[in-house]
């Protein structure tokens, strides 16, 4: 671990470091925003943020504005970058396949397989590597945006016990029934549709072992709510599997990061109850 | 005026409007938060935000938070970009000369002098068209960042009872005595340092006919602290002229936008307070 970034923020520090993924093969970039209580000796609890499709890791970090809450709540925020990066990986020259959307598995098919393994390295390679190098606590929250709110659900559904808390803004709930899922899955995980259902919220709901409690914000106004989004699929299931789900619609809001710094510290707080709490 | 964006944030809304500047000759681009109040016909005063070197109009709107802070007071915020832009503009490949430095301040000499007003842009053609256009009250405070910074304080010294409330994040305050207001001031208004005089916070203070106190933060981690920003020139002028000052300084604090957003709630309190008292 390299740290190429530092800047003060919030009584805290927002950094930024570099290193070579081994279940990636290639150099991944991160961004650590460490509160005032790390700073001062504290071990904190850390909530992972996924990003959407094109993001890398500054996105989150210099846009959604969530260090003032994480100060003042005392948790490590901890955001990846979307997928494996570099000229040596595979890629796609559209924006929602390939690198920039990782979309947090492991891919099956050629070319991906080899480098696109977002799920074991967001579940396994970085909170390793994070809990080794700062002073955190047992408990690990998610969170993300679009993409990275499919990343979030999926990774908590399918790893019961490695998440005290879950939430996500805008999030794919049913990548198997939208076209950004089906052209993501089709390419990473192939032709069998039985596989895409082990990565699609709305299908793991139904049989998850564990009643983690979802928040969920979504925009009113985000222009990709029907074709992609869909979140009244995630209503419907949690109703049917009794799984608890606050989902918040929001009058108005958008897509962009500004519906995502709105929200954030009602997401932080919610986090940092389940993170924090006895 | 033509509206680019528009975005719901923190139950106002972030709008990007473009028009065609007669003062400038050149399309330019703003951004315009509109706090509640605003969307609920309330008539708002405005704090205007100047940008820094390199800077459009969206850096301070994606990257400073200052909306919540904005919706809670019940101000407009208005952010202009930082100089005339085009293919038919002057420019110079420097990043501190030309677009996206225009330093605030009328250009005198070629190639710069028919477009280079930006002075005027922001004094005069600016507030007009924004209070043409949205329901504003009669009061403006100002504020920016580093080049910003100084546009505000010199801006707010040029034009007393123009700005009821200014301040400043790192502000270039003494242009006529380091590097990149020497280059620019040469560039812009020729060799006569008595023409540079008149756009230097630290010469203006001196003779300064409106007492407005200066509420100016600079981090002490800053890396153009020493060699560009010099606030220690700015406290000796104001105690000498007995020119009210509050002069923060943050340490550790660098010169980015992580800075900007740490202290952004205290300058929009400040505003507020002189802008919506009685």
């Amino acid at each position: 671990m390299e740290r190429v970034e530092q800047h003060a923020s919030f009584g805290g520090r927002q950094e930024v470091w570099k290193h070579a993924s081994a279940v990636l093969g290639c150099e991944m970039k991160l961004g650590v925003y460490l509160p005032p209580a790390a700073l001062a000796g504290e071990a904190c609890p850390v909530l992972y943020w996924l990003s959407g499709l094109t993001c890398s890791e500054q996105n989150f970090i210099t846009k959604a504005g969530a260090q003032q809450h994480a100060a003042q709540h005392g948790l490590i925020l901890v955001a990846p970058d979307t997928s494996p990066r570099g000229d040596a990986i595979a890629n796609d020259p559209a924006y929602d396949l390939g690198q920039g959307a990782g979309f947090y598995l492991n891919a099956t098919q050629a070319p991906w397989a080899p480098h696109f393994r977002m799920e074991d390295y967001v579940v396994q390679e970085l909170p390793a590597l994070v809990e080794q190098h700062f002073a955190t606590t047992a408990r690990r929250g998610i969170s993300g945006h679009s993409m990275g709110g499919h990343g979030a659900l999926t990774l908590a559904l399918r790893h019961p016990g490695r998440y005290a808390s879950v939430s996500a803004f805008s999030p794919i709930v049913a990548p198997t029934q939208v076209p950004w899922g089906q052209k993501a899955f089709a390419a990473y995980l192939g032709e069998d549709r039985g596989e895409w259902a082990a990565h699609d919220a709305v299908e793991l709901i139904g049989t998850a072992t564990e009643r983690l409690p979802l928040l969920v914000d979504q925009g009113e106004g985000d222009e990709f709510l029907a074709g992609q989004l869909k979140p009244q699929l995630l209503q419907k299931a949690c109703q049917a599997a009794g799984h608890p789900l606050t989902l918040r619609m929001q009058p108005g809001y958008d897509h962009s990061y500004y519906f995502v710094a709105s929200f954030i510290g009602d997401h932080v707080a919610h986090h940092a109850a389940a993170l924090k709490g006895a």
